[in-house]
């Protein structure tokens, strides 16, 4: 495979698909979701090779579980496509518009972002959702998924290319790559590629960082806190701490470390310990936690690790002020949350743990793009710049400013003949 | 110096900086701006050190200029910073809010980006404009400055440090780097800056780039097309070029290539050549150009050659598509302007070329913050991500979910019991 060609051959396709009408894309999107209907039994066909491969190598059922794509998930993508559909374009709004002068008019217009490379874990439906977002946002995508699906996601990408071709799109706007050598040459196309989301585990996305000088959109670990502060209603703190720790241990929104205030400890651990002995929860606990409760013991490595296993470090705390450092100093800026009836105290926290998603009196796992009502997601971004937290559509889009001029020059305001107004107008007049 | 602690420092000021309210801010930034009036003469026997040593080291004219700082030049940051004041805070903004549910409301509210890393060239202005920036923005800084401004910078950040203090904004937000090597370790503390802003020359910010896995903002090449479409008004089209090429060479929004439509070139490219002949502008001319008009032969090299000086590639090109491709293909995605009559070919220019800042009929020297009315500027980005063109407060500031609930778990509504509303609140209500 010649990464620099297909890399080049997506970016050609990428300008041309930036300018494609929403009508257009929004059509190929219906084309497509209709084509992935009429051809389920062929998807159904590769994805029994790819298991009985899988099954062959050894692969464990949960592995085996994710790689499994029957009917019933090829009808949630369709879903998934069809809602996609239904939301609005986010290309080509008007974000600012600003006259800096009479007759030159700057206008901040959102547009793709360019060509993506996205890589992904074994689930098949991960493919079609990627690059459905992505030919709604108008990015071209490089995809690479994982090699354990590999006839599933040949179909898939197959399919999806051909229909959004005879739909009108740009030919070359998804590309798909085959193989870990393939990823590495792709971490070197800087020239061609303008963002890469990887999906996978904390090692590799660290690798990807640190092999690639493309910016990266993602998240490594998610080290989640839950905190019980000492103004918290009890019943709720063990409601929430038990569906932040257990609702589905494996991901990376569910709970790792529960911090709690010396006051309500002595009530709150025993209650907490009751319910996490029914779920099969080990505890890591400090020493102050292990004077309430019978717990394993917990040193300083406890308060850096993400389990994504039914075990918890528990930590007890003298203040508020504790545990917002303690976050700060050991979470991953991922999702925390806080226990309390005291709004001040609530809000102190959410506007000092330096994370993208805080959270006040619910559960770590409601940050997701789903449940945030975002329709879709690429992936959960902890990075500081651009998207932050759950990312939809809205992350895939940048914009450009445009100007528009009569004939203006900057040495006539350099040299005083014109004055600029920078007046504000109405962005929604101007649409 | 401790790079580890001066950066563990200035996170922790940052993490208390975000919080602190817009009035507390204002009030730090007008004292800084007073301090400064009254420091005058200090300011100005530090910067006399520099010249001196600048004048023994046998630093050029140019760059004496730049590192001067006497009393005008002092009033005029003090200018800028009485107007950054004026601005709205950038922080604290509800973005969205969003019903998920009753009683769990989901806010987006805009927030510093935490710590960044700035390094620039010789102007001691740029040490109090992007301090201002970043205060105003919340964000914590790491400045590094030219070492020939050594001593006027250590005088003005001391300043900047102390009277910040003494107003109640958290000790360490701002650290000043001295060396070279400063810098090299800066790169790696990815654990607590957020942000490297490079501004220098190319091969500098690509060395920033590939030795560091913070992310970058900034640009490394700015070479500028215009193109002057067969529709144009000659008239116009030669105004803009020449303001475009000649008003200042040495800055990153100046036209380094010249694009002409082949049917409109027999016509304005004598008139161009008139007007460089005046002003000095030596032309690198492809064969149809030479056909024209006398000039030096451009090759291959030509077309990715940023000048900075008065001197200019032009090449004639068969049609609008040609330009767009040509622009795409060896453009930094900088700045480019088509001079136009025709709407229709101004709209597909600026739809199709892939930059930060596309023109219709002006300069491309108007790509600059302060003509932009941004006020201030950290930099122009060429970045895909984040924040593109001039870069002013709003690119100093992200995001993150704030989620206010009464105790709902995620595993209610996986279990079907509740159901998500997902109603978009009138987010200025919520302020």
């Amino acid at each position: 495979m010649d990464m620099k060609k297909m890399s080049q051959d997506c970016k050609r396709a990428s300008i041309m698909l930036a300018a494609l009408e929403a009508e257009k894309k929004n059509t190929a999107l219906a084309q497509i979701a209709e084509a992935l209907g009429e051809s389920k039994p062929d998807i159904c066909r590769a994805n029994m090779l790819d298991l009985a491969e899988g099954k062959k190598a050894g692969l464990k059922e949960p592995i085996l579980k994710r790689l499994k794509f029957d009917e019933q998930k090829i009808d949630a993508v369709i879903d998934g496509i069809n809602s996609l559909i239904k939301l609005p374009d986010p290309v080509g709004k008007i974000l600012e518009a600003r006259e800096l002068d009479k007759g030159l008019i700057l206008n901040k217009v959102s547009c793709p972002i360019g060509v993506l490379g996205v890589i992904f874990e074994s689930r098949p439906d991960a493919l079609v959702q990627i690059s459905a977002l992505c030919l709604k946002s108008g990015n071209g995508v490089l995809l690479k998924g994982g090699s354990e699906a590999k006839e599933t996601n040949r179909i898939l990408s197959e399919i999806i290319a051909a229909t959004a071709k005879s739909a009108g799109v740009p030919d070359g706007w998804i590309q798909l790559l085959e193989t870990r050598a393939d990823v590495n040459e792709m971490l070197k196309m800087n020239d061609y590629i303008d963002l890469i989301i990887p999906r996978g585990s904390n090692e590799f996305v660290r690798y990807i960082i640190e092999n690639s000088a493309i910016p990266v959109l993602g998240h490594a670990d998610g080290i989640c806190h839950c905190y019980i502060d000492e103004f918290a209603d009890s019943d709720m703190a063990v409601k929430i701490v038990v569906d932040s720790k257990t609702q589905y241990v494996s991901v990376c929104n569910a709970v790792e470390t529960l911090l709690v205030h010396s006051s309500i400890a002595g009530k709150i651990l025993p209650l907490i310990k009751a319910e996490f002995d029914k779920k099969g929860v080990a505890i890591y606990g400090c020493g102050r936690t292990r004077d309430y409760i019978s717990a394993e013991t917990a040193d300083e490595n406890s308060w850096k690790t993400e389990y994504l296993d039914y075990m918890m470090s528990v930590k007890v705390v003298d203040s508020l002020d504790e545990a917002i450092e303690h976050i700060n100093r050991y979470g991953s800026r991922h999702t925390d949350t806080i226990v309390t009836e005291n709004k001040q105290n609530a809000e102190m926290f959410m506007s000092l743990v330096d994370s993208a998603n805080v959270f006040h009196n619910c559960s770590t796992r409601f940050s997701d793009g789903y449940r945030y009502g975002f329709g879709a997601e690429v992936g959960i971004s902890t990075n500081k710049i651009h998207a932050r937290g759950p990312v939809g559509l809205e992350g895939l889009a940048i914009y450009k400013y445009k100007l528009y001029g009569t004939g203006q020059t900057v040495d006539e305001y350099s040299a005083g003949r014109k004055q600029f107004t920078h007046r504000d107008l109405d962005k929604n007049c101007t649409d």
